[in-house]
């Protein structure tokens, strides 16, 4: 739904809240998309939210209460009754209660796991043993077993007697005595079986793609690119059967893993809160450390010009073209440098490519700085009416640091991964740093030699 | 599977092809999943492709083949016969039938199109009619297609028929006579009804979120991520059902999608190729044009610089601050103008928060100015060892160029969407060129007055 039709809705809602016209404020929010309405909650007045939120089906609710953010949540808790906190949280997914349990100030988490089913708060505590970063910490453990002696008809009276709270059933996970993943069965196979007698064993992929407890969350969400996975199980060390991931869950890791290397290759901590989410203390926490740090770094470029003083005042337009030389590096650093952090990250680029990557970009950088130099070098002449030897200092320095930069630019993300930093950090500001002082370098020895200062 | 897993899968089906054990080697192609299996043809002799291709059974055949790279099809059909390649086609799901007419030279396109049937040859035409960026262009006509006035048991009896050539069943789309998009029900739900006479119009969610054919694909992929859908019908405009999108090209768009972003914001030309599959001219000319044109750019840097060249004859120190200044100016600019782009993707900042977002950047960039100036004043005082004159311009230089450069980062994106320019292409490199001006004309005004040139 669009802004638009957002702005109409909370008008609409409003004007029926206050007409006191709650069947129809009822019949309309039935027919509304949950992440719609969660938008809708948002900006409501505090002590407006319960009202509403007990007008919704309790399905809806709890969809709607999962889409909140950690604050509206809060918010929303404080103006429950007990039981109707009970409501919302058995009608949670229990991955999206463990993470409601992890955002909650300690007197919300109490209040939660006192309302929550026995059943449900071991889950809870099941989940909140893996980091959130983990397969364990994105999984949900409502997911639908079967067991590889049953039938196709005895699958279907198990899926039509317990698949009511698992969080989806398009994918069935067969298991073992012992628990141990056997295979996977999807309900279009079942529904499709021709013959309802036999067995799943016979039916069941029994090579299927897991993943561990421990695996990285974005190692989950490539495998869902990959194979076009709608959810991936997890097992313990045992091999055991513990959870399954959804592929609803892996969009949005992909989103946040984004945002996250967009954040670093800008010179910025990342965040996991949306722009006007985040505090003016967030904003300026996330920036000013590595603005400083580069700011300092600089210092290696000022000590060059400082050293090179003498042939700077003797030929006073050597200055001019400084900042054209240093961006220019910075610029090609980051074509490249860019180019093969978002290889590594789709897979494209693999660390045992070192040497394939260096020996493309030596030769197209050669060709992108030749091309850049032959322009510049005509246009200082016949524009810019300097003398021939400062427009070949400059040009034979462009060639060179166009070089230099694309091939310091694809070495470090690797090299960077080599060593366990994540490659995202070698990106554009800290590559501009690097090759300012290689260019600095470069441009005075050539124009040293080529004018014979 | 790893890329060391595919290595000795390689080695593996090479030994096996020597010894002719081709039962073997088929009985292990059988529990490969089809991606690794396409990853090993990529790199297979073209004359040992269609002996391996043969041995797949031919469901396992069509999907590895649509996995492949267009390079890779085109070789692979010149190997196989007519009655081969019909086979291919008609276990091809039309969308993927589609993508391979779409990138085919026309000889090869002739063959496929006379193998096809004429129910696949007109699936394919009218897919072809839509642009390869719209919601028509990446949907697929193979949906499963039910009526309001169907019981629960004819529902299921119509999916046992029909369902086995649809991409998905998990979710059924309710047309009226004319075509009209009624509603959705999930094969979930069809098996978890309680009774087998309900109709399907009670069952149904008769409020669903539909594209249009011309709907650009990248706001598709963003309807899965906001709602978690596993599939979105696409209607014509007389709002008739004309195909549906998978969550599985969804993933696929939203990488396509951010390639093509980090592209932009690293001033290159996107290309959809993954980096070792584009020769080396297309890297060429993916980097050169921009390279060149932020290089011309850079003339107006210089014409500030030669305007000043007597005070910075008389302070020549004023010259070794210069890259620090500049590259700040740039990295302060690429942190907000990354922040706003993405922010804008992902729909937190709209157009219409403008003012919002340039009242919270004045004060974040403030402080982060003002930090950064006192740190540099110290640096320079007791570090360097400059005049407190020279610490002094430099310093206020620092506060009013990261205030300027985040005022700009913010503002320059938004206004870019606004006119209709991509707010990628905005990014760090364009930014850092366009405040190098003026964080230079900052700078020699500031030391003009405090050190009185």
């Amino acid at each position: 739904m669009s802004d638009t039709a957002i702005q109409t809705l909370k008008k609409m809602l409003a004007h029926l809240d206050d007409a006191k016209k709650y069947q129809s404020l009822r019949d309309v929010m039935e027919t509304l998309p949950a992440p719609d309405l969660a938008a809708v909650f948002e900006d409501l007045p505090p002590e407006k939210m319960p009202v509403l939120f007990r007008l919704m089906p309790k399905d809806l609710a709890a969809e709607v209460f999962a889409e909140l953010t950690p604050e509206t949540q809060e918010t929303l808790i404080q103006g429950l009754s007990d039981r109707e906190l009970k409501l919302v949280i058995d009608e949670l997914f229990v991955d999206d209660a463990t993470d409601l349990v992890e955002e909650m100030p300690a007197g919300v988490v109490k209040r939660i796991l006192a309302q929550a089913s026995p059943d449900t708060r071991q889950m809870i505590n099941e989940l909140l043993k893996y980091p959130e970063d983990s397969a364990g910490g994105v999984m949900t453990t409502e997911f639908m077993e079967l067991r590889p002696d049953m039938t196709v008809r005895q699958a279907m009276e198990t899926i039509r007697t317990n698949g009511f709270d698992k969080e989806t059933i398009n994918n069935c996970y067969v298991t073992k005595s012992d628990r141990t993943l056997a295979g996977v069965v999807s309900l279009r196979t079942l529904v499709l079986a021709k013959d309802p007698d036999q067995q799943i064993a016979g039916l069941m992929d029994d090579n299927v793609v897991s993943v561990s407890t421990d695996t990285d969350r974005e190692d989950v969400s490539k495998l869902f690119e990959k194979y076009g996975f709608l959810a991936i199980p997890v097992v313990d060390k045992e091999k055991r059967l513990v959870g399954i991931v959804t592929v609803d869950d892996a969009l949005t890791i992909m989103q946040d893993e984004i945002n996250e290397d967009i954040a670093k290759m800008n010179a910025m901590a990342p965040t996991d809160r949306p722009y006007f989410r985040a505090s003016l203390w967030d904003l300026y926490k996330s920036r000013t450390p590595w603005l400083l740090f580069l700011m300092l770094s600089a210092t290696f470029s000022s000590l060059v010009i400082r050293s090179y003083e003498n042939a700077l005042a003797a030929v006073t337009v050597l200055t001019a073209y400084i900042p054209m030389l240093t961006d220019t590096g910075g610029n090609a650093g980051s074509q490249t440098t860019s180019t093969v952090i978002r290889g590594m990250a789709t897979g494209d680029i693999r660390p045992h490519d070192f040497f394939r990557v260096i020996w493309r970009e030596m030769r197209v950088s050669l060709l992108c700085g030749l091309t850049l130099a032959v322009c510049n070098f005509g246009k200082l002449m016949w524009l810019d009416g300097v003398g021939a030897g400062v427009a070949l200092a400059v040009s034979l320095t462009l060639v060179c640091t166009v070089l230099l930069s694309q091939m310091i630019g694809s070495v470090l993300p690797i090299v960077a991964r080599k060593v366990g930093i994540d490659p995202a950090v070698m990106a554009s500001p800290l590559i501009t740093t690097i090759v300012d002082t290689t260019t600095l370098l470069l441009y005075f020895n050539f124009a040293r030699l080529v004018l014979g200062l």
